[in-house]
């Protein structure tokens, strides 16, 4: 099963594929997004959109996890990734791609084995479980990473419970 | 010109359509593109979505005139009211519309004469400016005109800037 993880941002959109096959987990991609400053609110939105449409494309994913915000350092940061993320969000359902939507507590949780994991364990983590030479850079890319790999174990489950219901309703 | 005037927001969404024709304001349609808070947030996103993109199809504006948002209640409405703005900005790019931006005090600037005028007097000048029997109705409806009003003028007034440079550089 393949599946791409977003990290969502208005400056940096972080973006990383995996593949999951039982417990076997591959590094497919990685990438970032940038949106120049200097171009209008607008503009940056198409540009994301049009990322994530390629970057869906592209590698053909089954699933997208995308990051849950529900807290932000203040409204205006709130109100810009807020954009960004209604936009992904749009662009993943348009692709009819799976959505699966996880908080960075859940991520940091299923990756490091508990909620409050700093920045260096869980990039260290991602580099473990995708055998990478170096650590993915930056928080942006690995975040990504790590959504993908947490969005793949959750999409596998989900599939499980699918099966069963239309087991137990073919019964 | 047609202008087509967007009040965002992730449960309700105003729409206000005004045709204007130098000093002539006169009023086209008005609706209310509402969410169900039972779907998830991506299904309100692609409804939101297909709303503003169907109304484009309708009316065919010249511009969208969609109010700009730097300062919510909380972070949670914020992110929520952003994923909505974000959405519609593309929308509205996506359909080569022209885009202006006006913040809550300009438009009541515009259309009461002071930035402070409170929601009673905003529907109470709109419905004289578009002569309405009565005044419209939600406060989303109101503003979305409210929107569209003033985003005609200041249409207007970029066109005759386009045109002076235009002029300018040919000489």
């Amino acid at each position: 099963m393949r599946i791409l993880g977003i990290d969502p941002g208005f400056n940096r959109t972080g973006l990383g594929v995996v593949d999951i096959d039982g417990a076997e987990v591959k590094h497919v991609w990685h990438g970032l997004c940038e949106t120049s400053p200097g171009k209008d609110f607008s503009g940056r939105l198409v540009l994301l959109r049009d990322e994530i449409r390629s970057t869906i494309e592209r590698f053909l994913p089954a699933v997208a996890c995308v990051e849950a915000l529900f807290f932000q350092r203040n409204v205006k940061t709130a109100l810009t990734v807020g954009m960004a993320r209604g936009v992904i969000l749009v662009t993943v359902a348009e692709a009819h791609v799976r959505l699966v939507e996880l908080t960075p507590s859940q991520v940091k949780q299923g990756i490091a084995g508990w909620g409050a994991a700093d920045k260096k364990q869980m990039q260290h983590m991602v580099m473990r479980l995708l055998k990478l030479a170096q650590p993915p850079r930056p928080d942006d890319v690995a975040d990504a990473l790590a959504l993908a790999i947490c969005g793949g174990f959750v999409a596998h489950h989900l599939e499980h419970v699918d099966k069963s219901l239309t087991r137990a309703a073919g019964r």
